[in-house]
């Protein structure tokens, strides 16, 4: 750029994206953001409500979700990609928490799963609801958890059922590895 | 029982047994144990560690284990099964961590998973370290999530693998069913 445009001095083609510089306040000097790394960022951003710590193990599987190279952090593509997509959820949960207590009822629970366009039978939503349920309630941290592992697992799914058959077949290694990660 | 016997006025069978005095006073009045109480007395009991809250979402998988009515809640029967697994996964973490810094390291967790009698791959192995790490060590706490969910997957494939080829096939509600529950 020419000297004295606007943004002289800062990294070209990265200072445009307000989110750049969190990212790096985040991040620290390896430039990858951690498990723990994200959960400090969440909690900060007072993702959790209340100013409670953001779940670390939730932290884990949203890394996991999008770690297409296997490192175990996160650069700042794929943290920009995780900002959207939380804030999505973040905004579909306040929409079901309509007394904004800060967690949702199962009932809202298997609205919301359903609205998210997944088809699956009242057993296994009884079982997703009583999982990610305390007290007969649901918070938005686990209401996360519950979104990226229902997520992976969907598409672990459909990469194993290629004749789009609704069925899946997988090795014992092959599912402990696809299982355990989630 | 005769009057005056040891054991008078308590309630005969299960007095003889010391565990249950525990199990009452931490599973109150409804007599079974949530997994908000689990945390409570295993944290308690400093299972984790430096007396750092035992993780919530590994006293969830634990109640899950061992969930035969699918209450998720714990009876005395399956608190007792459970205080002796934990029991044996602790002596068998602490005989890893020789320095009794508390954690162990990618290396000691691979031998233990192979000395359980999993038979995996490196990749599987390996996924399954990355996933239980924190800055490269693996805590109690990490450590029996991980205990529970493996024999938890373990036995979900068996039952699918009926004729014993190390091969389960699941339709995708019950994939998503068996896997979001672990």
């Amino acid at each position: 750029g020419a000297p004295g445009a606007p943004g002289f001095g800062g990294i070209p083609g990265q200072q445009q994206d307000p989110l750049f510089g969190y990212f790096t306040a985040v991040a620290g000097q390896d430039g990858q953001i951690s498990a723990e790394e994200l959960q400090a960022c969440l909690t900060q951003a007072n993702f959790a409500g209340g100013y409670k710590p953001f779940n670390l193990e939730t932290c884990r599987l949203m890394i996991n979700m999008l770690d297409r190279d296997m490192s175990c952090t996160m650069g700042f593509n794929e943290f920009k990609e995780l900002w959207g997509v939380l804030n999505g959820w973040k905004q579909h949960f306040m929409s079901i928490d309509r007394d904004q207590s800060g967690t949702v009822d199962p009932n809202e629970m298997r609205q919301a799963v359903t609205s998210m366009g997944y088809n699956l039978s009242p057993q296994a939503m009884n079982c997703i609801v009583k999982r990610y349920s305390t007290q007969g309630k649901i918070t938005f941290d686990d209401y996360v958890a519950c979104c990226v592992k229902l997520r992976t697992l969907t598409d672990i799914f459909r990469r194993r059922d290629q004749a789009q058959q609704g069925v899946a077949t997988f090795p014992y290694d092959e599912f402990i590895q696809c299982t355990m990660s989630t």
